[in-house]
Order: structure tokens, then sequence, then C-alpha cells
């Protein structure tokens, strides 16, 4: 007998027929003697429709306000799920946050968990009933309900698995697992067996959007093992779990895209301390988020300052740069939409020479030009031409032999 | 500076441009130097919505968990509302059943309410926070979200107003007050200025839809003056308050109708103890409620026991009736669905004789024939046949004089 947390997005749950196919999967499994904890996400749809309410009323919605309205659609869903499950004749008790409790702190639409009490659970599970959990959601310390950010509910199952100290966290999707790049980019794409969070966290931050960046902190912090699953099919997924001897020979694990951002330039710059950091901050006082930077050596005395943005930031972000480099006496700003960045990531890297060299290569010899580069101890990101997108992830792919 | 309760039902606000409406309405109060604590149902539709998804799910859902589903369509409402004000610059701030807490006993989807715990509401009130209150939920003693019934958020308006000892609570419907009889039967119908606990409680158990019975009843109880008025305009509506010497004075205040209530007759039964109580211990078993009774006097022996269930019961009752009525060696069941109960209601029945007779007389000069009495204190209802149900009530409306 094990504990089980199980997780189910979306989708998983987006109609009442849904509803009742995943009660099936979860009665599958406590019949075959496991204790059971389930979280879910909102009907997919849902937290977007409510979303568009709060826009409908004010441009900028109150954060507090904010999260009592979105943590209604997690709501829906255990009181649908538990129902369901009574119906079939099981024991079952949905949770809202507030009422396990999960605490949290008091950032509003992006909370972080902070405690988790496990007393109420505990009791429920021990006479042998199915804990529906919401995800997304906890209350601070004075008892406002707080959200998790979006994908929040990956990181409630991670943190209740922790907290409980559960055997398997299993996180169900609409996909097989974690695939060493994009199936519909490289068909040799490959479903990992393993991978280690930290590989896990670059690919997710990378654009692989299976689990919440958050999430796999979380069960890094507290070496819970997350299994990547269909909530389709009963096929196993991928194991995201500590790193082991096995991982670190493997140069390259996976292989990442992103379409997503833009290039913005700033040319003819004096090359002397805080011109970078009077640029960023601009940015980031306009809640805009910067991902690469790049600043090239000095040539007589004058630098570029380069760095991308979301595609739907470039917008005010240029505005902004536009200001600050009049400022500062820049020779130009420079936009470009038209670009992606390709990222390659691997435990191997870090004790293995070279792997940069045979990313530039493959890509010079297939004449691809790389525009920015940016490496971290497991991972180097390109930017290139946006054109060149697919082939160079496929270059990639079979550059480091991912197919297996 | 005054105390005021406001409550706001689902068509009130029905859409995000109906709920900034309310917000403007909220503010004019707010600024004119009053505390405010204000009631909101779910938008209009959505409680519907919801129990909808509960019926796909399952034929009879767990109440609990039924409770927890419905209970969000109210928390949507708050967050809108509550941002909206914010938005506008007003210190607000919405509270869930829990976040009170409002104390209810265990009896979900139809909760009654113990206890409210001030305390938070009355520290935001005193920092000039106007408080939204989700309406219609509460919480058991087990921190279980429970539920009022259809119509609680009035039940919520008015325990509200009592457990802070409000100055008023104004119930903003789309009518314009409580009328002496319903205007689309009656040109003549006149909006009351004001009418007591009881005979509200008597109108609107006859199908004067204004205000949940179970808030009259509490408003009663903890004297809380009642002001009902439309969300529309700035009219004054009807005040539901205490009895006073004026009152006393009206022979009759109000005519009522109700057309959803069907007849069953039991014909030719042995006129001994324990034939009704077996009757509508069946009926109440399979959760048929009865409406009115009567038994005729016995003739050799002999008796007919008829009574009143809703239109929508009528299937079921027949075939239990018919079941007992074997078992008993009744003559025969007769059933009808052509009727309508046509009710007249006035404190000054208790002193007054006659009213009853002219009621009667009044009927019969018109041809109307009267199949069923039942009275009560304050009270006298017909059944009649349904076809005359509007002649009937512009009849007692002129009999006694309500055009004012």
């Amino acid at each position: 007998m094990a504990l089980v947390v199980q997780k189910y997005g979306g989708t998983s749950v987006g109609t009442t027929d849904r509803i009742k196919n995943v009660a099936k999967r979860i009665i599958k499994t406590y019949d075959a003697g496991n204790d059971l904890i389930v979280v879910v996400s909102a009907m997919s749809g849902e937290t977007n429709k409510l979303v568009a309410l709060a826009n409908e009323i004010c441009d900028i919605p109150d954060g507090r306000e904010y999260d009592v309205l979105v943590a209604t659609g997690e709501q829906v869903t255990i009181g649908l799920l538990a129902m369901c499950l009574k119906s079939m004749g099981y024991k079952a008790k949905s949770y809202q946050g507030w009422q396990v409790p999960i605490i949290t702190d008091s950032s509003c639409t992006k909370a972080r968990i902070e405690s988790i009490d496990d007393k109420n659970i505990r009791a429920d599970l021990k006479e042998g009933t199915i804990v529906i959990l919401a995800g997304f959601q906890g209350i601070d310390s004075a008892n406002n309900v707080t959200t998790l950010g979006r994908g929040g509910s990956d990181t409630s199952a991670v943190a209740i698995a922790a907290a409980l100290k559960a055997d398997v966290c299993e996180i169900y999707t609409d996909v097989d697992g974690v695939y060493t790049t994009d199936p519909n980019v490289c068909k040799e794409a490959r479903k990992m067996e393993k991978i280690s969070y930290d590989e896990m966290l670059e690919l997710a931050s990378l654009g692989a959007k299976v689990l919440q960046i958050r999430s796999v902190e979380f069960a890094k912090k507290y070496n819970v093992d997350v299994h990547v699953r269909s909530s389709l099919n009963e096929n196993t997924g991928t194991m995201v779990t500590r790193e082991d001897k096995d991982m670190e020979g493997i140069l390259v694990s996976g292989v990442a895209y992103d379409k997503n951002e833009a290039k913005i330039a700033v040319m003819g710059v004096l090359d002397k301390p805080g011109i970078a950091a009077r640029i960023l901050t601009a940015l980031s006082d306009a809640n805009i988020s910067v991902d690469m930077i790049v600043q090239n050596v000095s040539s007589a005395g004058m630098t570029d300052f380069t760095f991308t943005v979301t595609k739907s930031d470039l917008k005010q972000a240029q505005i902004i740069t536009n200001e600050v480099a009049k400022e500062i006496h820049a020779k130009e700003v420079v936009c470009d939409e038209n670009i992606s960045k390709i990222s390659i990531v691997g435990l191997g890297m870090r004790s293995h020479a070279g792997v940069a060299t045979r990313m530039f290569t493959a890509l010079a010899q297939n004449g691809i030009n790389i525009q920015m580069i940016s490496t971290s101890e497991i991972k180097i990101s390109v930017v290139i031409d946006e054109k060149y997108t697919e082939l160079a992830v496929r270059l990639m792919h079979e550059t480091f032999g991912l197919a297996g």
C-alpha cells in the first residue's frame, strides 16, 4: 500500500464526462490498495472566463479579489469530482486550500506555499477517504484566499506530496511525458524515461510547458519523485527525479525552442558603469521581464547592449528603451521580432568540454547565423533567425544523438 | 451616520455592467456617510448552470459537495464587486461565509444560521472599508461549506443586519416593493408602504416570492426592519417591520394566488384514527410536502380526505396515495390539476369577524365554487377552479378595498 498523489489538469477534467473518466482512473488506483490524494485544476476554459470577467470590470484588478474570483474554478471541479466518486459508492471529500489549510505568503496571484497542515487530510486518509484537493489555491496568515499563479496546481500537487511524504506524485496531462524535443518539430523526438530536476527546470523555463517551474523547484527541494504521464492511456510517462550516475553521462538530454521572444539592441552606448542597470531598471519598473542579456566587448569605449523580452512586451519595451537611449546618447535602438531561441540542456555539460563547439559547428555548417549566446552550467541557448527554428531543433537532436 | 446592509439579487448583478451600476449605488450610500455591508447573490443564471453540471454528474448529488459547488456562484460576484469598488478608489473587501465566519448547522443545501462572529467585519467597518459578503453560504462547526437554500441571500442579509444591529436592511430586487396583489393580474394593485412580519410570512409562503420565508422569520425574531426596494430606481419600497396599531385596523392587506398546486382526494375512507397519518407519512417518506389538508365530517362512518401538493410532485404522490388507498380500502382516489389557491392576509382578521363571510359571498355571487378552505389566524385560503384565478384575485382586491 502506497500513498499516491495524482494531479489532473484542466483538459482532463474539461467536461463532466471527462470527470467521470478521471473518477474511474482514481478508483482503479484506490481499489489496488493505495491511499489517494487527488489535486485538480479548473475545467479547461473556466479560468480564462473568470479572468475575462475581471477584465470587463477594470484594467488592473485588485490582487486579493482577483484571487477570490479565480479560485472558484478549482472549487467547481473538486465539488463535481467528489460527488462523482460518492455516487459511485466511494468515500471522498473535497478540500479547498483554506480547509487543509495550505498556508502561503501574501503575494496575491503568485503566492508561495509556506506550510501545509496535514492533520485533517491524514485523518480522512486513515478512514479510507479519497481526498480531493483544489489545486492552485491557499490562504495567507490573515485568512485571505491566495492563488499560486498559472499552472499552480502542479505546485499544489508536489507540495502536498512533500508534506505527506507521498510515495509518488503523478501529474496527468495530455501528453505522454517529457520528450527530448517537440515531436511536432522533430519526428525522432523520444519520450524520456527519467530526467533530473535541474534539467527539467531548464527545459520548463525554455518553453517545454509540461510542468510549472515552481513545482519542479519544490520537487527538487523536497526530493519528490514526479511522474508526468498521460490521462488518456496507461503508459508509463517520464519520472522527474534526483540525478543519478546514468544521467551524468548524457551530454544533452533535451532540445527546447522558444519563438515567443523579441530582441532589442541598443547600439553605440558609452561603455561605462551603470548604463545596463539604467535600461533594465526602467524596464522592470514597467513590469517587463528581460530574458537573455548580452553585452559585447568594448570597442573604442563604445559597446552594444542587447536583450530579449517576450513578444507581447516588445512595443512597450521599445518605447521605454528609446527614451533611455536618448538620455544616455546611444546611437540607435534596433528591434527584431523574427528571432527564436534554441537551447540544449544536459547534466553532462558540467564535466564534458566541447558541447558548445559541437552546437555552434553544426549550426554554422547549415548556414545558421548565431545572433546571441547565453549559457548556464547545464544549458546553452542561442538566438537565431526565426525561420531556421525547426531546422536547428532537428540538427541539435541529431548532433547529440537524442533519438537514442 | 448609520449602519446599512444592502442586498442585491442575481438580476441586479447579472452582468459586469450591472455590477458597475450596483457599485455606483453603493458609493452613493457610502459617500452619504454610512457604514455599509453589501450582500450579493450569484450572477443570474449562474446557480442554474452549476446545478446543471451536478445533475450531469449524478442523479442525487451528495449534499456536502453540492454546497461546495454552488457556493462558487456568490464567490464570483463578491470578487468582481469588490475589485470594481477598489478600481473606483474605495476601500472594499470581500468575505466568504467561512471568512466571517457565519456558522450554520450541518443541513447541507438548506442549512440554518446559528451564529455570526462580527469581529472581523466590525474591524473593517471601523477602518472605513465597504464589506462585500457572499450571500447564501456559511460553514458548519466542522468547517464544511453549507448553503441556505434557494433565496438564501435574503436570509444572509437579514442575519448579518441582526448580528451587527444595523439600522436598516435594504433588499434590492427587480420590483418596486411588496404589492397588495400581483399587478399583472390586477391593475389596481398598490405598493404597500409597510407590512408586518406575520403578514409577509403568509404572503411569501403563498407565492408572493419577494423574500425568502426564512429571512422574514429571522427579521421577525431579531426585529430587523427590512426595506424591499428596486435596484432600478430611487423609489421608496415597502418596509417589512413589526406590527403597529395602524396595521391592526386593516382587515386584509394582500391577496395572493398559487397555481402551482394540485389536489388529491381520497374518497370513502373509514373514519377511524390513524388513516390520515398513514397517508401523510407515506408522502413525507418520499419527501413530498403537503400544503392544505381538509377532512370532511364523517357521514355513516365514512369520510373524504383531501390535500394539495405541488404540481411537480403530483405523479409520484398519486402513485403513493393509490397504494395506501388500496391498503385502507378507500373507495377511490381523485386528482385534479386544474385548481388554484386564493388567499387573503391581514392582521385585522384577528379581531374582526365576518371577513370569511365577505370572501365567500363575493366568490359565490360570481359563480365561483369553493373546493377547499383553510384558515390561520391572519389568513384565509380557498381552492377554486384554476380558470377563475384572475377573476377571484380582482374580486378580493375590490371587496376589501385594497386599491386604497
